[in-house]
């Protein structure tokens, strides 16, 4: 492995980016999302790989096997970032697979299966919202139906997007369900702080965690904040702060390090200083590996929101805007990631993926892994966020070695 | 008193708004305060007042007493509206004021005292941001150095409104401390529910709470909503929602019906659904007709402030953006008020307003009192205000007799 040729990577992909006072914006189909494309392509192609971008914008980098007959293994990440995001997100994976195949070709070998390095389009969802757009068409979740359905801020159909940055709409080549693959591994950025604070090198997915977000909405009256004495109120802000507590000690007591809530958004109307709220809605994110324990913060929610009623004559309306369930990785490449840190001399820990990732799709129609590095402080999506080169570097060694275990493996079974 | 005129008045006046989805929005200057202003102008003058709009745009209208060097008795209250506000708010002082007049007027009887009917400008701040603009440019507080300093949302100076409403701008008849004035008498709607709910005629009030308006900042570190853990955050959120209930049982324990705390404004940062907040900032509205209880509750916010910096890691910020103290009314004009609705037969109660009130700046140059009427289940500030046509015809019969009594009173002791 090169980390100079990473390093290099990185840098002069953190170039490409919308305006942007600090940081890096890179929503797909903007002229600085086909810039990266384009150099990435360039990289690929001097590494000697078969490119092809495919109708939603995927990027694929093909070394071919040899056996040509056997099932393809696919290594990469996501292209795009959040508004004013970091460098490493995403791309840190899409490198490190680059960077894969770029020493098995200077190394002069090829594995026994094709081997595919992947540049995934609209995974945050930061253009058109839909977080891990790309990865559901390539499993076939979403379809041609979606091109109309679609849109970014300015009123742009997805369609109308893809028209503008390829030339053409044909989506012919971008549902990928039934082919022959392997495996699907991708090295990721935490995105937490467990590694950095635990002196580990390397993370190794189990599950990636469900996710429900509730919308909670409480119906007070507004009044004047000096002439309606407390003791005759409704207030909606009040209710909420009351719902939040309990809810979030409950998750203390009975989940910690297996759950999280948290109340990220929140909105009180009319919002002005001297009226009592006669409205709030406010989202509760809970997450956790285990479907059961969403249920059930789900339902204590659902519980004390009656008992509020009750007590405070408040309206309380608790609508679930996502619900995603808990995906399991494959555990047998969880050990030969875990075989692999240890064959090079890296320590590393199992442990559940609080964020949402493609592998999450794909790991519905094909075996999949995902490898954590660490990142400073668990700082993303923020222009902070940091890898040390080091790290970089484990991971890069790590997920060559899994990708080449997995070519021995997967060979002896075929 | 002849309360189908003063209905036609309240009516008329509701049709001048400008453009809004439902209730009024009468700015301070615009198009519609001017058709305001030229109604009540030609009403004035109909009833042969002595019509004066002084140089900041507060209308008058003058009835000369029998005794020309006699202390001017003078009454009114705001012409201005919030925005979608209601029909009362303001106006229901300014047409009884008018009403008393043109009774004087029709009984063929004028008063010993000069007599002054006050259409007052700016008192919601909803143009200029300022509350009580206008009296305090009539008391001197605010003095011509504040035209360049005041702007409305489009950037507008007070001085450009003024050049624009009044074709010049002079300030020399505006101040009017030092004159000899021997009452301000106010009727405004209670804005509250009390009346109402007590079925109570008329409300007399004693104080006109201070306020106290703080901003509170409290800062944490933001996160990923999936991959912080909870008890390795510092969510500025969930310090927030603790600070404000532990504040609120604070007050309702100890001060119930002697104070109120209202947390209307709330906003965390950066309010994403997925994103541990990392900054949030509230308001807490604290008001009361006893100042060391004011001071006591802000005392309380900040010893739980530096409890919460100490047990949570978050930072607290405490600014104080509003500090007014509360304000007594004379004692001697409240006695002549409940004087006035024993004779008249009307039920009254002694009471603070928890609202601002311009009363509350002429009680330092003048003699002060307030009179207040229900309003329908409190509801200010809104297009649903309401008031029964028999509540408005018994507060005009209490403000006439209130101001015939002072009128008596005064001359005596002339």
């Amino acid at each position: 492995m090169n980390i100079e040729r990473m390093k290099k990577d990185i840098r002069v992909l953190s170039g490409f980016t919308e305006p942007c006072e600090k940081g890096i914006t890179r929503p797909s189909y903007t002229a600085s999302y086909r810039r990266a494309i384009d150099y990435l392509k360039r990289e690929m192609a001097q590494a000697g790989l078969q490119v092809h971008e495919d109708g939603i914008g995927n990027l694929y980098g093909k070394l071919p096997g040899q056996n040509s007959l056997a099932a393809t293994i696919i290594s990469g990440s996501h292209i795009d970032t959040v508004r004013c995001g970091g460098a490493y997100d995403g791309i840190a994976g899409v490198v490190c697979a680059l960077e894969a195949a770029r020493t098995l070709k200077g190394e002069g070998c090829s594995l026994e299966h094709p081997f595919e390095v992947m540049g995934i389009v609209e995974e945050e969802g930061t253009r058109f919202g839909h977080v891990m757009m790309g990865s559901q068409f390539v499993t076939g979740s979403y379809d041609a139906s979606r091109l109309n359905q679609f849109f970014d801020a300015d009123g742009i159909s997805l369609e109308s997007a893809l028209k503008g940055y390829l030339g053409n709409v044909d989506l012919s080549d971008v549902c990928r369900k039934g082919e022959n693959v392997s495996a699907y591994v991708e090295l990721h950025i935490e995105q937490g702080p467990l590694l950095e604070e635990s002196h580990t090198d390397i993370g190794i997915v189990e599950n990636i965690v469900g996710i429900s977000v509730l919308s909670v909405t409480i119906r007070g009256v507004a009044g004047h904040a000096g002439t309606l004495p407390m003791d005759l109120r409704r207030d909606a802000g009040l209710g909420a702060f009351r719902l939040i507590l309990d809810g979030n000690n409950y998750v203390l007591q009975n989940y910690t390090g297996r759950a999280t809530i948290t109340v990220g958004h929140f909105h009180l109307e009319p919002d002005s200083a001297n009226v009592v709220p006669g409205k709030c809605v406010f989202t509760v994110d809970i997450r956790s590996g285990d479907e059961k324990i969403i249920d059930n913060i789900t339902r204590y929610f659902q519980k004390i929101s009656r008992k509020l009623e009750k007590e405070s004559g408040l309206g309380v309306e608790i609508e679930t805007l996502t619900k995603k369930k808990p995906v399991a990785l494959d555990h047998e490449y969880q050990d030969i990631i875990q075989e692999s840190c240890k064959n090079l001399g890296y320590t590393c820990r199992k442990m559940d993926s609080g964020a949402g990732h493609d592998a999450m799709n794909f790991a519905g129609i094909w075996r999949s892994a995902m490898i954590f590095i660490p990142c400073r402080k668990g700082i993303t999506h923020h222009p902070d966020e940091f890898v040390e080169d080091r790290w970089l570097e484990n991971g890069a060694e790590v997920l060559f070695e899994t990708i080449r275990q997995i070519d021995r493996i997967a060979s002896q079974t075929c």
